[in-house]
C-alpha cells in the first residue's frame, strides 16, 4: 500500500486541503503510477460542486493523468518501471458486456468506473489525480509516446480523446466542413485535431477573441455566435458540429448550420433539457448526437496521432496550492487553454 | 390543357367540395397521368387544416398518386400512353443543386416543389391528387412495377418511401434490432418493410389494441407504451427507432431504448419542440435525427422492393364524398390502415 499526498474538497463549497489518500496493494495487473502532472477539466468543477448528483466527500478529483511507472503487479505485461503513462476517465469496466468487448469501455453496459467519484472493484470509493500516486490495472493505463510532454500528455486524456473520439467516429477529413462550438479546453482540441484530420475547420464562438489563436490552431475560419449574421451566413454548411459548450444554447440555430446528413454532437451535457425542433433535423437530414470521451484502444490511437502530428494542448502549469484559483478562472472562462497542477508542488 | 375534376377545401375549417383544376398544357418533358387513386396522408390534414402554416385556399390535397399515363410530351422518353405510375410528395426541384444531383431532391436546397400547396417553375399553384389529372414532369413521376394494384401503390408514394428511406438510410437489415413506434398509416408500412429488410422488428404502440396486426405484418414483438414497464424492460434494446408519432412523445424515455451508436429517427413533426437531455444521448453515443421522404430513385427502389417482397399498404377505399369522413376517422386513429380514395367516383 502506498499512502499518497492529494487535495481534497470536503464539499460542495469547501476550498481545496491537503490530505492524504491510501492506494491500494497492487494487485496482479495493477500498476503503480507515479503522477507528475494532472489537468483540471470542467467536469472536476461541477463534480466537486456536487452539481453532477450527490457526491461522496471527501473528493480528489482529476482524470487527466500523467506520470511515470513506479511499481507493477507480478502478471503486468504491457508496462514497466520508468514507462510514460497516463490515466484517463475511467480505470476499470466489467470487461465483458458487448460494448467492452469491442473495445468501448466507455459505453459499458454494467457502468465503466469513473476515476474519481465511482466505487471500484473492491468496493472502495475511486479518487483521482490530484495527488502523488494512484494504482489501475494495466489494461486502463496508457503510453504516452516519447515526443510528448507529460505535462501536455495530462490533458489529452480527457479532453484529447473526448474531441477526438467523435471526430474520428463521425469521419472528419479531407472534404468534410467541421465546426468547433466554444473555445475552451476542449474546443482548441477539437481544432487541432480536426485540423489534422485534413477537414476544414470553423470556430463558432461567442466572441472573436480567441480568433487569432482559433486560426492558429488550424482554424480556416471563425465566427460570433453572438452576431446574428452567423446564423444567416453559415446555414447548412457543416458536415458535423462538435459542441463542447457544457451551457444550454439555442439548439435550433445550431442545427440549421448543418448540411443534408450533418450531425450536431454534444460532448458536454447541460443540466437543462434541450429544445429541439423536428422540423430542424427532417428537412436535412440532421441528427443531433452525443458522445463519451472514447474507449482505451481509441485512446490510445489518440495519443499516437497526436504525437505524429505534433499536437498538444496549450497548457498553464500551475501549483497544488493554486487549485481553486484556477476553478476561479476556469468558471470565469480565463484559461487557456488547460490549467495543469504539477504534481511535484503537492 | 385537361380541366379535371377534383375535391377541394376553401378554408381551414371548410368541408371538401366539388370543384375542377386546370391541368397546364404538356411542356416537352410532361406526363398526363388519368389518377386512379390517391391515398389520403395525415399531412393532408394538417395542410387543409392550416396547421402547418398559411396555405392558398382552394387547396387540393394528395400527394399519394397512382394512375395511368395519358399523354406525353414531344420529349418524353421514360413513359409511354397507357403505363402505370405514380406520384408521390413532390412534382420538381431545382435539378441543379448539391442535393438534387445526389439523387436526393427531397433535400433541394432550393426547396423541393410540393405536389399540392406549393407553387411550380411557371409560378401557379400545385395542386394535388384528390383530382382526376395531373401532369407532372417525367423525372418525378414514378413507374409501378405490375404485381402492386394501383390502389395499393398510391399508399407506398408517401407512407411507404417515408419509411423506407430512414429504414435504408440507417442500414435496418439482417442483425439489426428496430422498433416502430406507431401503427398507423405509416407505422404499419415501417413494420412491413423492416421486416422485409430482414431486421427483428418490435412495435411500440399506445395500446395492444393492433397487436395481432402488428405481428401479421412481420414484428417479432409488440409492447405498449401506456405500461411503463416496457420502458425498463426494453431499455438499450434498438439500433433504430422509427417515430411516426406526429404527436409529442417523452423522448428521453424513448432514447433510453437505444443501444449503442443506435438512432431514434423522427418522420413526423410534432408542431412544438421536443425536449432531449443531453445525457438521453451521450452515455451510448446516441442520436436524435430526422427524415423526410425519400428521393425520386430510392422511391423507385421503395416500389421495386415492395414489389419483389409482396408488400403493400392495408387499405379502405373510400369514395370521394367520404374524404370529410375519412379525415375524421384518421384524427380518430379509426382506420386499418389508409384510406385510398377511388377516383372514379370524383
Amino acid at each position: 500500500m502506498v499512502t499518497a499526498k492529494a487535495r481534497a474538497v470536503n464539499g460542495p463549497d469547501q476550498n481545496f486541503r491537503e490530505t492524504e489518500v491510501t492506494r491500494r496493494e497492487l494487485d496482479t495487473t495493477d500498476v503503480l503510477i507515479e503522477i507528475k502532472f494532472a489537468g483540471i477539466c470542467h467536469s472536476d468543477i461541477h463534480t466537486a460542486h456536487g452539481e453532477w448528483g450527490e457526491v461522496n466527500y471527501p473528493l480528489i478529483p482529476g482524470h487527466e493523468i500523467a506520470g511515470i511507472v513506479s511499481d507493477i503487479g507480478e502478471n503486468v505485461t504491457k508496462y514497466k518501471v520508468g514507462d510514460r503513462v497516463g490515466v484517463g476517465c475511467m480505470v476499470d469496466s466489467c470487461g465483458e458486456c458487448e460494448n467492452c468487448r469491442e473495445g468501448e469501455e466507455q459505453y459499458c453496459l454494467k457502468g465503466n468506473i469513473p476515476t474519481y467519484a465511482g466505487t471500484d472493484k473492491y468496493g472502495e470509493p475511486t479518487q483521482g489525480g490530484y495527488s502523488t500516486h494512484i494504482v489501475v490495472t494495466e489494461e486502463f493505463v496508457l503510453s504516452i509516446p516519447d515526443s510528448i510532454g507529460l505535462d501536455e500528455a495530462a490533458p489529452l486524456l480527457c479532453a484529447g480523446i473526448t474531441t477526438f473520439s467523435p471526430l474520428n467516429h463521425w469521419n472528419a477529413g479531407p472534404g468534410k466542413k467541421v465546426a468547433v462550438v466554444g473555445m475552451g479546453g476542449l474546443g482548441h482540441m477539437a481544432v487541432k485535431i480536426a485540423h489534422a484530420m485534413g477537414a476544414e475547420v470553423t470556430v463558432l464562438s461567442r466572441t472573436l477573441n480567441k480568433k487569432e489563436d482559433g486560426l492558429q490552431f488550424g482554424a480556416k475560419s471563425y465566427f460570433a455566435t453572438s452576431d446574428e449574421d452567423t446564423f444567416t451566413e453559415l446555414a447548412g454548411t457543416f458536415d458535423l458540429i462538435i459542441n463542447t459548450v457544457s451551457a444550454k444554447i439555442d439548439l435550433n440555430a445550431y442545427l440549421s448550420l448543418l448540411a443534408l446528413n450533418g450531425s450536431l454532437v454534444n460532448v458536454g451535457a447541460p443540466a437543462e433539457p434541450l429544445e429541439v425542433n423536428a422540423f430542424s433535423l427532417i428537412p436535412h437530414r440532421r441528427s443531433f448526437a452525443g458522445s463519451l470521451i472514447g474507449g482505451i484502444r481509441e485512446t490510445q490511437d489518440m495519443l499516437n496521432f497526436c504525437a505524429e502530428h505534433n499536437i498538444a494542448p496549450n497548457i498553464e502549469i500551475i501549483s497544488a496550492d493554486d487549485i481553486d484559483h484556477a476553478y476561479k478562472r476556469v468558471l470565469d472562462s480565463d484559461v487557456k487553454y488547460r490549467f495543469v497542477i504539477d504534481i511535484s508542488t503537492m
